[in-house]
This record gives C-alpha cells, structure tokens and sequence, in this order.
C-alpha cells in the first residue's frame, strides 16, 4: 500500500518559530524516509533527521545515504549544508556519565545545526560531587545549560542550585528496575525543589537542544536590552 | 515533639541563582508557617509564600496575618515590600480555560514578586480556535509566554507552532476521568510534535514564572548581545 | 499439542452486527492462521485477516499465501473477492505525520473491505496549522473522520473544534519517552476539550474503521438513503 | 486576585460543529460559575452547565440559581429555554447497574437539551444476561446506543456483539479496589473483542451524548433526512 | 561462576500440599534446568517443568531432552511417567480465541500431570454469544471450569452468570495498545461484576490448574459429604 | 432527575449459579437503595447488601433501616431471615493482622447468608510465624480458607505451602506509601510462588466468601464422589 | 460485629529479632486500638502505636488516652516506660525541608523507644548546597544516618556521596503533581547513582529507625571486632 | 561523534565513602568501556565492572578483555588484583529459587571485590518453608544477610520475623505478568510487615552488597564499641 503523498513540508515553519521542519525517523520505513530526503534536497532545503537508526540508514538507497551527513551515536543525519562557523560560549551541555552520551549528542548535533557550538561537561554526576564544583565557574558562563541525566537525575537540581543560568533537563532512559525507560529521572526533574527549572520529554535531547535555540532566537530578534 | 530548629535560611540563593528562596506550604503546620515568617519578617527580608491554602492561613496567629498579604485564588502570600514598578511587555500568561484560574494566579504572583507583570490571555483553549488566533499578534510581542492548560493540553502545542516566543507549558490537574491529577496533560506536553517546548511539573505556576525570571536575568545580567 | 477445533466461525456475525468476522493473528502460530484461511476459503466467504505480520505471512504454506492478497505496511490480509465498486466521500482517514502510515493504512484496507474508499489526508499535524486549515473544506465534506495520531494526539481535537462531522480518534504508540507505548495519545484523547471526540484502542485503525462502518451501515439501513 | 476577563464566549461554535459551547464547572469557584451564567443570560443564549456541584449550586447568589434549573443527580443545569419537542427513537442510554444513575442522568439531559428524548434501559449488566436478552428487540430499534458501565464493562461488549447500532461506549468510576476510578472498566471497554465500539472518557456521560448528536446532526444536516 | 547447590528439592511437597514441586524455568540457564532434571530423573521422581522456552529446550544436552516430554505449544516438558489413566468430566477449559491456546495448553498439560483429561471448549469469545450458550449444556457438567481470556476477558464473566460451577479465570497477555500484556484483562476479571469469580496471574494456565487440583483434591480426600 | 425503573431484579440468578443477587450499595443513592430495599421486601425474598455505609445507612427512611439487619463493621445489611443454623467446619476466614477486620467481617456475613459458619482466625500474621503455625492443625481441617492479608500479603503463600486446603487470597488496601490501595498486596498474591492460590480484588470479602459458597454448592449439588 | 480475638500479642518478638511488636493503627477502630492497649498495660510491657491520628487518638476512653504518650506530629504513642537514659552520637535523622517534619518526628519517636537519642538536622536540601555542606563533618561522626526527603529526594544521593556513614533513605509524599504521594521520590532513591543506599516504604520513618536499631544491636549483641 | 573526554575518574571516592567508584556498562558502547578499562588499567587501580553483557565483552579489543576478569552469570569484570584472603562469616547471600541466580551472583562478586566471601544460600523460598526453618540457626550467625527474592517476594519478610540479622533485600525481575519487572516483588518488600527490612533497586545485588560493606566498614573502621 502507498499513498499518494505522504509527506507535507513546512517552509515556512522557520519563519513562524524560528525553527526548520525536522523529520522524526522512528515508526518510518527506508522508503517513507527517502522519498521525503529526496524531496528536501531537490528543493535546496536542510532538514536534520532525529532517531535514524543504523538499520534505517543502511536501508537507504546509496544515492540518499550519500546526500545525509549521518553520526551514529546520536542517531542524527543532515541534509544541506553545515552552519559554516559556530557561535560559542552560549549553551552548555553537561551529564552525568557516560551512559547518556547518545542523548548529549543528540543536543549537540541539534545545536550545530543552528550554528551553536555547544561546551561538553560529560560525566559530572553528583556521586563525585567535586566534579561538578571544579567545573562550575567555567559552566557559569553559559547562559543556557542542557543538563541531562538519568536514573535518579540529582544532577539538575544540585546545578540549578549553583546557578544563575536556565537549566533544561533531559531525563534519560538509562538505567535498571524503576529507573528503566526513564519515568523515574522525569519524574525526579519534575519534583526538583529548585525552582526555575524545566524539562523535556525522556532522551529528548533535540527537544532541548530546539528550546535553547527559541531562548537564543527571541533575545538576538527582539533587540531586547531586557531591562 | 517540636525541633530545635526546623528552617534554615538560604539568604544567598539570590545571588548564587537570581531566585530568592521561597516557602513551600504544604504539609506544613501553621505553627511552622507562623515560625518561618516571623524569622523571615525579623530579618527584614521578603519572601513568597506558595500553596499556603486558606484553612492554613486562617490558622496563622493575626500577627503573622497581618504581616502577610495574602491572595487566595493562588494560595499565594506576601512577606515584605512588593515591586515598585512592574516591568511589563515580557511574559505572557495563557489559558485553556478558566478552571486554570488559580495557576495562572500563582503564576502572575510569582512573577509580580519579580517586578514583572504578566499579560494574562486565560480561556484560549483550541476547541474556540479563533479564540487563540485574535490574540496570537499581541501575543508574538512576549518574548516569554507561560502556557498553562489541563486536560488535552493542546494549547501550548498548537501556540508553540505559531509563535518564535519560548513557551514554558504547565500542565493543570482539572478534570476527571483519565484527565484527574493532571498526567494526561502532562505527558501530552512533553510528547508535544512542536519542538522546543519545556514543561514543568504539573500546576507549578511557581516553577514557570521562575523559569522565565532565570531567562530574563540571564539576558540582562550577562549584558549580551547574544550573538 | 494440538486441539481437535481451534476456531468457530460465527457466519451470522453479518447479520447481527453489520460487520463480518475478522482473523486477530497476533499470538496465533502460522498453522492456526494456515487452518483457519482454509477453512473460510472453503466456505467460500470473505474474511480480513489483521496484525499479519511480514514473519507470519512468510511462514504460512504457498498455497495459503496464494489465497491472501497481503499488504504489509498494513499488515492485512484478504480472503475472498474485493468490493467491487468503492463508494467515496463518506469517511476521511487523516493523520498527523507519516510515522502513522501503518495505522492509517489498517483502517483504509478495513474500509475498502467494507466497499469504502477513504480520502486520506496524511501529515496534516497541528505543528503546522496552515496543513491541516488548508484541507479543512474538503474534510467538512466527509460525514466521517478517522483521526490518526500519536505522540500529543493534539489533531483530532484541533480538527474537532472546526468542523461537524463525526471523528473517530485513534491514538497510536509512535514516540519515545512518555509518548512511547501511545497511553499520552490515548488519554489526551479522551480528555479532549473538544466534546463528541470518540476514541478506540492504540494502534488500531481497524476497530476505527468499524465504528464508521456501523454508522454508514444504520443509516443506510434503516431507510436514510446515506447514500 | 480577580482577572479582567475570565472567560470568551465562542458563540459560533454551533455553527461550526453543531454542538454549542458547554460549561464545565469543575475546579471553577462559585463567583467565576456566576459570571460566566449572567454573560450567557444576557446574551440571551443557552448553555448547559456540567459538573455543577450541590455545593458549588448552593454557593451561587440566589439571582443566578433562579436562572439555572438545575439537576442534582446529573450535577447538571441548563440556562434558556428547553428544546419543546423531543424526538424519540434515536438515541438509547443503556446501563449495567444502578450505581451508574448519575452518568446515565448527565448523557439524558445533555440529548434532551439537543432535543432528543433518550430511551433509558438502566441495570441490565450481564450478570444476568436475560435482562439484556429481554431487552434486545426494542435496543435494536436505535440507530445509537450510549452503553455506561463500570467495574469490568462487559456490557457494552456484549451488546455490541448483538446489534447493529453504534455503540457509544462510557466506561464509570463506580467500584473499588482495581474497579476504583474506572479505568478497569475504560481499558476493558478499549480492548473489546467487539468491533466498532467507541469509547469516552470515564464518566463521560456529556461527551458521548455529544458525539450521539454529532452523528444525528450530520446526517439531517447532510439532506439525509434521518427524521 | 557456579554455587555448590542451585537447587534444592521439595519432596514432600505433595504430601503437604497435594501438589508436587514444578520447575518454573523462566530465567533459568540451561545448565541449570539440566542439573535440576538430572536430578530428579536420577531420584526416579516425576516433574512438570514450566515455561520451557524452545531455544532453552533446544541448547539443553541431548540426554536430558531425551529424559523431557517437550510440547512446545504448552512450552511445558514431563519428567517421568504420566499419568496412566485420565478422569474426565472434572475440569473444562474454555478460552475466548485461538490466540489464547498456549495458555489453554499450559493448563491442560498440568491437568493431565494430575491425572485429569480436561474438556477443551476454545474460541468461544462473547463476541458471538451464541458459540457460548451453544455449549452451555455441556459446560454445566463441569464442576470447576477454567475460563483463559485476554482484552475485554468478558467471558468468565458471561458465563459465570450462567453457570453454578467454580470458575477460575486465566487473564491472558495477548492484545495490543491498552490490552498489551494483559493487565486490562486481569483488572477487567477482577472487577467483575458476577460474584464467586477467582483469579490467577496473567497467562497463569499452570496456576489456574494447580487451584482446580486443590479443589478436587480436598473433596476426595476428605471424603466429605459437604453437607 | 428520576428513572421510570432502576432496578431489575433476577430473581431465578440462584437457580442458574447458586448465588443470590446481591445489592452493591456504593455510588447508589440514599433513594435508590430505599427504593430496592422495599421491592425485596415486599417480594419477601432476601438479599444481602454489601458497602453500605454508616452515613448511606442513616440516611435511609426509618421504616427501610427497620428492615436491615446492619452491621457497621463490615458495612453488610440484610433483608430477610437469617439462616436458622450455621454449617460449620467448612470454610476458614484468617487475617494477617487486625486492620483487615472490616473485610473479615464481610466474608463472615457473606459465608453467614449462606448459612456457612466460617471459623475465624485473626492476626496470624508472618511477623509472627508462630502464630501461624500455631493454629495449622486446626486450619487443615477447613477445606475452604480465605486468606485475606495487606501490605506485603505474604500469609496467604506461607499459608499455602503448608497445607493442602483451597486458598481464596483477599488482598486489602491497608497500608500507606507502596502498600496504599492494596495493589502491593494484590500483585504480591498474584505473583505467589505457591501453586494453586487464587485471588480476588481488593478489600472483596464478599466475592471470596461466594467463591467458597460456589465450591461448596457444586460439590453438594452434584453429589459426585469425586473419584 | 466482633471477633472473639482481634489481636495476638507476639511476646517473644524482641527476643527472636531484637525488636518489639509495634501496633499500627491505620484502618484500626478506636475500639480495637483501645482493647490493643488495654492488654499490653495489663501485661505490663512496653509498646509503640504508630500513624494513631489525632481523630483516633480523641476516640479513645479517657483511661485508655492516659495511658499512652501521645505525640501528635509523629502521630504516635507510647505504653509503658521511656528508655531512661538515650545512647546519642549513633543515629542522624535529616531532611531536606520543614514539610518532612512528620516523618522525621516518627523516626526520632521510634529511636527513644529503643533508647537512641538521634541527632537531628533538618532542612538541609540540596536547592542550598552549602547547608548540607556546613553539616557535613559533624553528620560524618553517625555511623548511621537516616536520611528524609520528598520530591526528587536529592539529599540522601549527594549525602551517601560525601560520607561513608550508612544511608537509610526516607522518601515523603510531601508534593503535588508528579510529587504527589512520593513515588517520584521512592524511585528517585533506589535509582540513586550512588551505591550503598538503602530504602524503605514512603513516609516510613519507623522502619528506617527500626533497620538502624538492627545495625546497632547486631554489632553489640555479637561482640564483633568487625575485623 | 566523540567527545574529547568520556569519563572523569573519582580516584578519592573510596576516601570518601569507602567504596571505590564502579563502571556501569548498560548504555555504554564497547568503544567507551574499553576507554575507561584502559585508563583505569593505566593508573594501576582496580574496579569492577557491571551489568556487562556478554554481547559487550564480545566487543571489546582482545587486549582490554585480557585485561578483565569477566564473569557471565553475574555480568560482572574486574580489573586489578583481586582480594588475597576474603573474610567469612559477614555477609549472607539467600536466594528464593534458582532463577536468581545472577543477581545472587553479582552480590557474591561484589563482596568479593571488597574481600568478603558471603555464605550463599540458594533456593529456600517459602514454598517449602522448612527448606528455610533447617538453615536458620546458619544463617542467624551472619550479622548481615542479603536476601534476593522476585515474584512475591516473601522470603525476606519470613526470613526478617525470624532473625535479628539485618536483612537487606533485592527485589528481582523474574516472573511474568504482574511479577514481570519485578515492581510486584519490590513493592511487597517495600510492604513488608516486618519492621527493619531495607530495599535496593529490582536486580541491584551490587547496591545490595556495597550497603552490605558500608556497615561493615563503618563498624570496623570506628573503632565503635556500639555501647
């Protein structure tokens, strides 16, 4: 069975909210995902690609694989052009292990293609609370700080208790029994008794990545001197 | 059994967050209520009250009355001076419908305490579409806008679809059914197909307004011209 | 072990419902779908087989495979002779985005089953408004609307704000996160501000299909002239 | 704190989806109800009131009781005129038992201010089976069946395997321990082996009247003379 | 790494309890399964091994499956003799579709450890009602009657209504969306609303037939006369 | 709002299963239940009803609370005679701990409607294994126990390897934290490592207590040796 | 209804397990926590009731209140003598916020009755670093520490972070939204990142002190040089 | 995508806490375990590795798996030297059935890496209760018992009524349907009616036994003649 048309672009999208159409790979066929490629890239456009999987892209037809830039531990392709020089010292994106490094790419490859280039903080987990205070002059620089963690998911809460920057958490699914599939983390982000901080869906380290940019679009667009 | 002591100022978190400490009522007793404000009123500082309810407040000694300037539709008070002159143009405060009342209040209390006065927009829900598009010019002017919605929880999917602003969604616990204590809202906003919308725990007007208090002091504080 | 009947067919189901009897093959082995094919095929009647997947339909007998006119996106199969000549502009099948493909296609494949060739919208999710309001006065025409949508779900009520045809909402388990599984579609379904929405299980395009089946067949029956 | 507007009338709504704006009382305070009641009476236009408690009635000011007439059982109150004439025949509110009354009394009043007068068939759940067999002749006559039912819901189910009529599903929080809160009974009523069974939300006796009246409207609307 | 002793044998289980010790293989390695059944081969007991995936079977050694009766259906395997003479008319067991013979299976196999041949009444859901109460006759001979169902699990309830005898139900795990895994079925069977129903785990066909064993046991061997 | 009927009596229900109707009193009416009470009566048959409150009870008309025989503690009342003398030895009623009385309590006046002396054994709880083990010798003697136990509900396992009598396991909602509700308890019987347990919903004295009347019937009624 | 015997007294408790039989009185009448309490003064032994609310605790006679220590924010009470003189340094009981008091009131209750005076350190939580911090040497000194916390209970992580005391975690339903009934704050701590911690029930402030008093007695009772 | 840095070593952690810091394999990719064996290698230290998979292990570089001691039931590694003489009598390992096996495993080599050797005391869950009562006086030697227990979980409450050993207790996740995941055993031992059980995760034996070594360190280390 095909349809028609299965896919409607959004070229305006940019312009209403300051952020490209992006295609959500998961729960789509090679098929579906190439012809919608082949439709951004014969209309000149760029378009990241989130949750491509490494079965997905094997699955591409060559002439496709060849037009995505694709990084396997974040699961991201992009089509079009790189951002050509990234603006720096803007956003932070820290976690607490290792364990959550596909999630911290995910907010990195998301960032670049809005021409960010995010500051790394990996394994900062608060078990070693010192690796968190080393790193906290540097880490209050940033205006925006993606923080992403799993399991119990203190890291947030202790940072956003450090800081004066805007915390956005990513709760992961990392981890075993209740902390399994992530509810746990989210759950623990939502209850954090420092106020002031938000959240995004569980692994949903291109949502951040999305909210940091909305954050960093509305005060360059509306010349705001804030007050 | 009473304690020794049972609160612990933190009158440095302003400086190290830009958020002054605020007293979390629930669950606690009015003679606690009582003990903390008295301190707080003793030392000359101000603080925000939250989920202080009326049967608590009734139960406070009048001293502690008096020194409170209490609203209850958001089960907010006051201790100490209020904002002089509220800085406007900067955050708006949405609703689905008017059952959200009281979180968009705590929300706006939350926010005057800051200097900041809200727009308020409250029963836009989308099952009146119109209602949401006569007011999305006014609206496109906050760089900030806070919206609070239960049930379905669409609103702030749809607004974050037609607006650049950044959009700070809570989700409220009104209704019944498989909508009561607010999850469906919840997990409808953090599976939102708009990209860069952050959420907060569930009726948390607290915890949206002093989320857009961080982005606001970040800006202004770090004297960025972004990029 | 093998039982001496596993399957009773109920060939007045037509009758009493409207609807024929189809093959659930979900936990049904490959021998248990090959003996009940046969056995339909033997009486010479029609049956839809549903959630046949591509590992089931490879391991049943050629000859069974013969009978069936398979479709895998949809994972339906059919018995029998096809309706010969579909009628039109009765029921839309819409969905929010192209991960819902499989599930809009269980519901067209069940409606052409019915002698029902659905309009099919896909892609018209609420984050780009302007897709879903450009189609909006071809969908007034249909009397009936399947409603295809994961993640927020927030289509189906969007859409029901704006127009007076009945709308089947089908909640479906696209996403990650909360959203994984389809329970943050379903329940904000039900929750929907929108009032008149109706709801079937996640994932499942055929019961929604039904639903419209039953309401063109009591109209058409009891004299009404639908069409 | 009060809000300079609390709530926007969508009187076009009729006209867009044939269903007027309902209000939904629940989690709004008696000033707020009363507002919203003198707007619509002096408009001069009609609106039913649901989830209007005893307690929220009784602390509404005595001129806006009078406006209201208000059932108890239903928790319902209707502002304007009564529909005059109520037709018969189409709509059927069936229920498993008796504990159901209230949900039962809000879809019958929800039709009657539609102008549809519902045949009531209250306490024939399957415990005993004759008292839905009994039944079975007369349900048949109607094109739509409301079914309410709660604990394991298998009425509905049942039903839906004997009849033709579309089934409008409505799951009941009546029960305790996993009965409790009704989504024993939604969940049963989603995984019907039944084809064709819509559902609402639990104790949504409103929402599935409305989707009755959605259903009737669109084919009298449609020029397909229903009555 | 291996401990001195995995497993310690419960030979006078059945003395106690009228139930011999079983062999719950899930989670179990196959050098583990193959110490324990040489083991009791090597004391000349019998068993039931329960669970017995076909991969645990196949990678068990050669001497071992020749010791195990394996029925992959039932995923049940006997060690020792069977029971040489089965007694009928005791124990029926019904399922509601063919998607629920495994666990049909699993009890069966149990009751024939037992010594007892059940009466097997498969798909007769009450979808078509009419399969059901054309068996009914039969049915009420069965003094204990096993009812396995998955989704709605309406049958038990159904027929419990009809019938005096002991009905033990059997949640079964097959379905998608909300019925997925089983826990709508087990809370539907739970709340059901016809008295004297009793429950055992999800896809629990061994449990289910273990409690109808206690049940004839008691009466044997107490040689009552209930009164 | 008031219905022509709310009520259907079956009165042939015993004759089809053993069991008497009984009138399930929560979410009904002070009116509803008065209105069922007086058509018993004045039929002059029995009937047991069962979550029938203190304040439900004082809220019925005086000449309606003469006719009930009311017990508060396990919230049962009865219309008609009582038994005139009470089989003993049969059935077991035993409780983990004293906080379960009220659900003892309606398993004792279930069993007493049919005329069955239940043996009560109260607080012999795990923590405590002696007391269990204490009274085995005289549990072994009832070939029917109900086994009703919160928390972690481990009564009714140790219970059931120790002997070989039918186990009805009754989790109840006593408890806070996890146990809250009793689902705890409810999954924890489920999961029972001892074969043979069968269970009912939460807090449901009464089902378990027509489970046993049910075993006890069928094996009188059909006069069966069983073998 | 009364039972003969509601309650057996399992004396040689202490003996077995080195602590006493405690009585909790959630879901218990007056009257059987009043005979409860009249047996153990008669025995003339010692007892702890636990969750006794202040409603409960109104409702007993007179002679039976003067009996009892009663302490309302633990909701507990005391029969028989207090420890004469406390054992301290051994046992910290801290939280993270004055709303925990309750629980932190129970443990310190149940640590009397044992005879351990415990050092309290309330309102420490992490949103103020620098409070646990300051505390930070002198809770080192307690081989054992129970720590309380609600929310995203971050105190016990960072705490078992910095110290090498044994951390029994507390998590409190203190909170609203996803907070609310402290399953957030149950999951948060045992995902913790940090190994080693243990946990009990929410709100169970007398396990935790009990499993403290099993560390203290089994180390003294053994006359262990560890090694 | 790879980051400059992976993981921060927190070489003082054992200073700090006595428990040397651990690498948790789930999540990681082979790449990033055989970075940080090497750098651990490197600095001369040891460290146990779990949840490695035998799919991981067989990814990694021949000469970082020389490097680990790896075991496969348990899913553990181990760098560095092991413990030369290992301590008895300290700690015992219980298990309910065989199917616990790894998480029994993974709490043996846990201790072992701190040189502990645990008494280890497989397969006398409750269903045979004297498989427990014949290994008590044993096991009352061991002033620490870790006890691993899924489905019901009964075993450590039985086991905790019985000795004043402190019982630390490890949920597993084996079982099916409502045992599935193991939340069922977790809740009933988080339920547990006998006072001073402490919990860790579902499966968490290396929580288990590292709590295990932070009250024997604590002990050993402080010189503490309790009292």
């Amino acid at each position: 069975m095909t349809f028609s048309r299965d896919f409607i672009e959004d070229p305006n999208r940019s312009q209403r909210t300051g952020l490209d159409e992006a295609i959500f790979c998961q729960a789509k066929t090679a098929p579906q995902i190439a012809r919608i490629a082949a439709q951004i890239a014969e209309n000149g456009r760029r378009a990241l690609f989130t949750r491509l999987t490494r079965e997905q892209y094997s699955e591409l037809p060559e002439e496709i694989r060849s037009l995505l830039d694709y990084d396997e531990l974040s699961q991201t392709g992009l089509i079009g052009t790189a951002a050509e020089k990234l603006r720096t010292d803007l956003v932070a994106v820290v976690s607490g292990g290792t364990s959550d490094a596909s999630v911290v790419g995910e907010a990195v490859k998301t960032l670049e293609y809005y021409g960010v280039e995010a500051g790394v903080f990996q394994d900062i987990g608060v078990a070693g609370l010192w690796r968190l205070t080393d790193s906290l002059e540097s880490l209050k620089k940033f205006p925006v700080i993606i923080a992403v963690a799993g399991m119990d998911a203190a890291l947030p809460t202790v940072l956003g208790g450090l800081v004066s920057s805007i915390v956005i958490a990513v709760p992961t699914s990392v981890g075993y029994g209740v902390s399994k599939g992530g509810s746990a983390a989210l759950n623990s982000l939502l209850s954090s008794c420092v106020p002031g901080i938000v959240v995004v869906n569980i692994d949903n380290g291109f949502g951040a990545a999305c909210a940091a940019v909305r954050i960093l679009n509305k005060f360059r667009r509306s010349q705001l001197t804030v007050y």
